[in-house]
């Protein structure tokens, strides 16, 4: 008989600890480069190096992560994680961006030469991201700058002018709402909330904006979250406009719940509760093999993307979160059911007890596809913000358990 | 017991003119947009359209395929076959290329509206082959010059000025030779050849300087063929440094078997047969589940394209073409023994008794991954352009055999 999943929240949190502390240890010994400056993020299954290229992404992503849990986690308040988070920050404003446009590269080499620049504002997110975060540990107003200047621009671009893009952009593809931009926004904004909080307020609108654009990607008669949809709100033609990405949307969910419960906006709290999670995670998961698909069709098609139904790390990470939060929200078991369920699935599969850190990437099987523990898109980033998150919420959901009694 | 391949000659042959048919009926039958002309390539299994975007690349390869099957085998040099090639032509010339820039776009809209511009030459290369070979099937000038123009185009682009790739391009991205150029090149100016000879001649130092930078791919030591190097053919670092495309380097090689026959160059003859056909069949060959593996890191690393261990149509339609030319051009039967081993899987696996034409995209244990015939990369070419070559090859094996009897 499957065991109550609120008698094993102490199990959950125990599990989840070890986890985090496996994972930090994991990054802290195996990707900082002592002598460039900067994080290797391409380490094997035992964290030995397979590649040195340095990822734009990945950079502002670590830098976030070792300032975030500075500046949350009592136990990782150590001065060696502030100042590695310090010296990537450096990495990244000397190496990653450009200081005459601005624009950051997707990659560059060990030393920080410039290999490659993505049409688009993630590297720059990701910059804000960790510079906004790490202000906040080292109370440095360089970093503070930093942040606020490239937030700026990056508003600036998606705003007024894309040539950022670069000369082969084009009218036809503006006409799309991705989730990613609006997500990525309203995740800035939320993180200057925390750090640079005259920022969030400026942004407020931008803010609204932003939630309003992601429940426009509601279609079907509110069944179903699409990733691509008009700027109008209606549903694209062809493969973009029926694709569906699961993790992404639960995701989206729970960056909406957050905003509601900022808001204390019940009727956005049931749409990111009903839509964004129950309905996706019904539609996502694989009752065949288990774990959630990487993208669908709405309407059964192939997606064309060749990776469509692999099990990948971050959509299990993005679902704990999700849904222990809504649990938490709601004191509804049938959210701790779901978080047990994804729990299981990601402990099982993508874990190793050997040298910590989860893999990325398994078949629709459920097989290891890739046996590396960080690579081009992977690093020290959404395992443990996921991990962090969890164990602050456990650790509040049992505090209130105990108050109750 | 395995029978003999040498007494399967004829029964390859039947069944690669039976799938050849079956593969332009299908074409025929289901992709031609018989309203804004150009070739719908997002076809479902029997062929029901998924997807009205039109793909640049496959446009100029669906040119291609047309006027050569119909300048080259009897039973298609069919009047509606060359009018269908002429109106993609006229499509592609209309709303692929950017009259003013010749910049060519990956993807339009159905009404020919561009989606997407990529920052390479691969659009604009098959521009010249659909257009060489049009030419020679409609001896229509005006398609002769779209061809040289856009032929010189590109080599102006790739030696004297690459503003074309977007402002984001970069001085370190052009460090590398990535196979995928000078194979590019061979083939358009090894397609001039029989087009427009006087432009074969033209380009001929290119061709040589093309097939010099295919050669300095061979590393370690004579005994691999790496997909990207450095311009002093030298390994590069890291996982870039490392990539193995068994089938591109298959495909390499038939291209180096026919440069080497033109030139009468044993040397060249024996690298192309030794090294780009033997070791890295034995190299990308999964001994496991069969099939060839799509990529591979030189040191047993995990590639980290996510797709890396799926199984494609196109290297298995390259590798059919490579080893039946190796066996006709040597008569020595290791070449037939692989050419029925890739044969047996391909037609065991990609093939689709119901509705004809190939799937395109296996998982590592030979499932069906994807359900479509056509996608966004997959058109009508491949597997034609295999099975027509093949089909050729074969009827010239088995007169050579009867002319010896």
């Amino acid at each position: 008989m499957q065991k109550d999943p609120v008698a094993r929240l102490p199990e959950y949190l125990e599990k989840i600890s070890f986890e985090l502390d496996r994972c930090i240890d994991f990054w802290f010994k195996h990707s900082h480069d002592e002598i460039n400056g900067g994080f290797f993020t391409c380490l094997g299954k035992d964290g030995s190096i397979y590649d040195h290229t340095k990822y734009g992404w990945l950079q502002g992503r670590q830098v976030w992560t070792y300032a975030r849990l500075y500046n949350s986690v009592k136990r990782f308040q150590r001065q060696d994680i502030l100042e590695a988070a310090i010296k990537g920050a450096e990495f990244l404003s000397q190496h990653i961006k450009n200081k005459e446009t601005q624009k950051c590269a997707f990659a560059v080499t060990k030393s920080g030469d410039p290999i490659k620049y993505q049409r688009t504002i993630f590297t720059e997110c990701f910059y804000v991201l960790g510079m906004s975060e790490l202000f906040k540990a080292s109370n440095s107003d360089h970093f503070k700058q930093e942040a606020i200047e490239m937030m700026s621009t990056i508003v600036h671009w998606l705003k007024d002018d894309d040539s950022y893009l670069g000369n082969l952009a084009l009218k036809s593809d503006k006409s799309i709402s991705s989730l990613a931009n609006p997500m990525m926004l309203m995740c800035l904004i939320d993180q200057m909330r925390s750090t640079i909080p005259e920022i969030a307020t400026k942004y407020e609108k931008l803010e609204d904006e932003c939630c309003l654009e992601i429940l426009g990607h509601i279609q079907r008669n509110h069944s179903v979250v699409l990733e691509n949809v008009s700027y109008d709100f209606k549903e694209l033609s062809g493969c973009q406009g029926r694709l569906m990405n699961p993790g992404h949307t639960i995701e989206a969910g729970w960056f909406l719940l957050r905003y509601a419960e900022l808001k204390n906006d019940n009727t956005l709290k049931n749409t990111a509760l009903e839509i964004f999670l129950e309905a996706t995670f019904f539609q996502g998961w694989d009752n065949e093999n288990g774990g959630l698909f990487y993208f669908l069709d709405v309407d059964g098609f192939s997606p064309t993307q060749l990776e469509w139904n692999m099990k990948l790390w971050w959509p299990h990470c993005e679902a704990m979160i999700a849904f222990l939060l809504a649990f938490k929200e709601t004191l509804d078991k049938k959210f701790l059911e779901k978080f047990d369920q994804v729990f299981d699935y990601t402990m099982k599969h993508f874990c190793d007890p050997e040298y910590g850190e989860l893999f990325g990437y398994l078949s629709q099987e459920g097989k290891i596809s890739m046996n590396f523990k960080g690579g081009p898109f992977k690093g020290c980033f959404h395992v443990p913000r996921s991990l962090m998150m969890c164990e602050r919420m456990l650790n509040q959901i049992m505090d209130q358990g105990k108050n109750n009694n």
